[in-house]
C-alpha cells in the first residue's frame, strides 16, 4: 500500500515527504496506522549523521501513537482496531533477557533491528523499487508502518494518542529511570541534570516517588518554571557558580544527594552527577545518550567510598507489561503529558519540529497524521 | 609506657625497630597489647611514599589481633583481657553514616584519623619527645597501641589472634565485597581479577554465596592452585590471549558474568572487569586501591545497557556489629584463614614481610609479638 512518510534520504539533510510503498505484515508482524508521533532528540542525532549506527535512506521516528490496521499470520495478542504504542525496546517474554527478571533489554530482534530490517531480514518500505530502511524497529514518521507483534504495547482505547505517544520514549524514560532503575525512596534528595523532556519527566518520577528534595539543574533558567510546576524544589544554574557544580551540590545538601540523573548526554555532566552523590550510598543514573566514542571517567575512590554508577534505557520499563499501566496513570492524572506537547504540526511541517528542538524552543513537537 | 614498635621514619626507607613511648588511653580510648599483625599492601603503599595522605614518622599496620590492656575513662563496652581486632573503619553507631543503614563508612573520627591523630587531636606515640603519628587509627606495628573504643571489635576469646588478625583487613574485604556489596546470588557467574589475599578471599565469598561458576583471573599461574583449592572453577591468564580480556570472558560465559571484582588496584583492569559483565544486569565491584590521581573510564553505553559500577571499602562490613561473626565463621570452618598465612616472623624481621610481598612470594606475612 501507499503511505505518506517523511524520508531521511541522507545524513544532515531535511526529511522529504514521499508516498512510499509499504508491504503488508508478514508472520508475527502487524501493520499500524500512525495517528501521532513525537519528535525526539534521538531522531535528530541519527539524522545529523553523528550516530555511527545510522542507516540511510530510512524512515525515522520512535515515539508513536497508532491503531492496528492489519495483522500478519500467527499474531494472537493484537487485532485490527487496537490502540497501541510501538516499542523500540520489544518484550518477547522468551529470551534470556526477558526471563532474567533483571532487565527490560529484550534481545529477540536486536540484530535485525540494528540493521534497519524486520526480523526476517527484509524491509517493508520501498520507493520506486528502492529499499528504504526501518529505524529503531518503529519508523513512526510514516502514516503506515510495520512492526513485530512483540514490539507493540496495547493500551487503553480512551487515551488520546496525540498525547500518550510521548510515553513511547521520553516521558517513560525519565519516570522509569527514577522509579524502576534508581528506585528512589520517599524523602530522598534527588538532583536532575538537564530539563528537557526527559529531565522534566524525571522530576515527575521523583514526585511520584515522594522524594523530599528535587534539585533541578540547567544553564537555561527559562526551564525552571516548568520544573517548578512539576514539583522541583531547588533550582541551580551552574553558570552562576565558579566552583564545579558537584561541589556546589554537595555543599547545598550536607554531603551530597541520594540519587542523581544525567538527562543530557554530556560526559562531563555524567561525572558531575556521580560526584555530587552522597558518600556511602549515593547512586547516579545515566539517562542521556553521549556522542559516539565519548567516554566517562572518574577517580575509582568515588566508587570505593560507596557511590554507585548506573544507566538506564527506556527507564528500565518493559513495554508490553508496564507501558499500558503508564497510560492508565496518565488517564488518572498521576502522569502529566499535556504540558510537554509544546507544538503540533502536520507531517508536511516535520522539519520545523527539528528546527524548534535545535533552537531549544520546544519540549516536544507532536506530528499529527 | 615503653613499647617495641616498627617506626616508618620516612617514605621509601625500611622500618626501624624502636622503643617508643606510648601514653595511656584518654577518654573513650583503650590501650591494646598486640599479639599479631598482618602486613598488607596498603602498608607498603603508604611506606613507598605514593600515598598522598601518608604521614611520617608514623607507626603503620592495620591488620591486628590484640588483647585489651587498659581502658580509658568512659569506656563501657570493653574491659582488660578482652580479645579484639582494631578497626580502621570504626562504627560509632551514632553518625549519619552509621544510622543510614546503607554503608559501613562511619565518619565519626575521620578527620583526625586522616591526620594520624586520636580524636582529641593528639598522638599517643612519641620518641625522645618527638611526636610519632598514628596510621589508619590502628598502628598495629607496635606491641602497645591506643585506639578509640568505637574502633575495636570484641571477638571470641578462643580464636587464635595470629590467624583472625587477617580479618582486620584483607580477608574480610574480599568476602564482604561478594556477600555485602554485590550480594551475589546462588548460581551466579563471577569473575575475580587478581589472586592476592583479597582476590582469594573474594573466591571464598563466592563459594559462601554458592556462585555457580567462579572465574579466577591472574597473569601469575602459580596462584591458580590456591584459587582452585578455595573453590574457583575456571582459570584465565590474560597473557595467553590476544583479545582484550573482557572479550575473552564475554565469549566464555555466553554474554558476560553476573558479577566481577577487581582486587588489584589497576584502573585498566577495573574497566575490563566492568566490561566483562553481562549486558542488562552485570555488576562490577572495585575492591583494589588505585594509585593517586589515576582514573577509571568507559563508554557510558556500558552503563546505559544495564551494567552497574560499584566499589567497596572493608567489604561493606560494619566492624563492631559484623566482624565478631566473621571470627565465629572461621572457628566453625566456613571461612579459611590458615592457608593465607604463608610466613610468620618476629617484629625485628618485619622488613622481610615487605620484601616477600614485593617479590610476590607471600599471601600474608604475620608478625608475632
Amino acid at each position: 500500500m501507499k503511505s505518506r512518510a517523511a524520508v531521511a534520504w541522507e545524513a544532515g539533510k531535511p526529511l522529504q515527504i514521499e508516498e512510499v510503498d509499504v508491504a503488508g505484515p508478514k508472520q508475527g508482524e502487524v501493520l499500524l496506522r500512525m495517528v501521532a508521533t513525537g519528535v525526539c532528540h534521538t531522531d535528530a542525532f541519527t539524522l545529523s549523521g553523528d550516530d555511527p549506527e545510522g542507516i540511510f535512506p530510512s524512515i525515522l521516528g520512535h515515539e508513536g501513537g497508532a491503531v492496528v490496521e492489519e495483522i500478519g499470520p500467527g499474531v494472537t495478542t493484537l487485532k485490527p482496531g487496537d490502540h497501541v504504542i510501538p516499542l523500540y525496546t520489544p518484550e518477547c517474554g522468551q529470551c534470556k533477557f526477558c526471563k532474567s527478571g533483571k532487565t527490560n533489554l529484550c534481545q529477540a530482534i536486536r540484530a535485525t533491528q540494528g540493521k534497519g530490517l524486520m526480523p526476517d531480514g527484509t524491509s517493508r518500505f520501498s520507493l520506486n523499487g528502492k529499499t528504504i530502511f526501518h529505524y529503531m524497529g518503529t519508523s513512526t514518521f510514516s502514516e503506515y508502518t510495520v512492526v513485530p507483534e512483540i514490539a507493540v504495547a496495547k493500551i487503553n482505547k480512551a487515551a488520546p494518542l496525540d498525547k500518550v505517544c510521548l510515553l513511547g520514549c521520553g516521558v517513560t524514560t525519565g519516570i522509569g529511570a527514577v522509579l524502576n532503575t534508581a528506585k528512589v525512596e520517599p524523602g530522598a534528595t534527588v538532583a536532575i541534570f538537564g530539563l528537557g523532556g526527559i529531565g522534566l519527566s524525571a522530576i515527575q518520577g521523583a514526585v511520584m516517588a515522594k522524594a523530599g528534595r528535587i534539585i533541578a539543574v540547567d544553564i537555561n533558567e527559562d526551564k525552571f518554571e516548568m520544573a517548578r510546576l512539576l514539583g522541583a524544589t531547588d533550582f541551580i544554574n551552574p553558570k552562576k557558580y565558579d566552583a564545579p557544580i558537584q561541589d556546589v551540590i554537595v555543599d547545598l545538601t550536607d554531603g551530597g544527594v541520594d540519587y542523581s540523573f544525567e538527562c543530557i548526554g554530556n560526559v562531563n555532566l555524567m561525572r558531575a552527577a556521580l560526584e555530587c552523590c552522597h558518600k556511602g550510598w549515593g547512586e547516579s543514573v545515566i539517562v542521556g545518550v553521549a556522542g559516539a566514542g565519548q567516554e566517562i571517567s572518574t577517580r575509582p575512590f568515588q566508587l570505593v567510598t560507596g557511590r554507585v554508577w548506573r544507566g538506564t534505557a527506556f527507564g528500565g520499563v518493559k513495554g508490553r507489561s508496564q507501558l499500558p499501566g503508564y497510560v492508565d496513570q496518565y488517564m488518572s492524572g498521576d502522569i502529566k503529558l499535556d504540558d510537554f506537547v509544546t507544538h503540533t504540526m502536520g507531517l508536511e511541517d516535520i522539519n520545523k519540529a527539528f528546527d524548534l528542538m535545535h533552537e531549544g524552543k520546544s519540549i516536544r513537537s507532536v506530528v499529527l497524521f
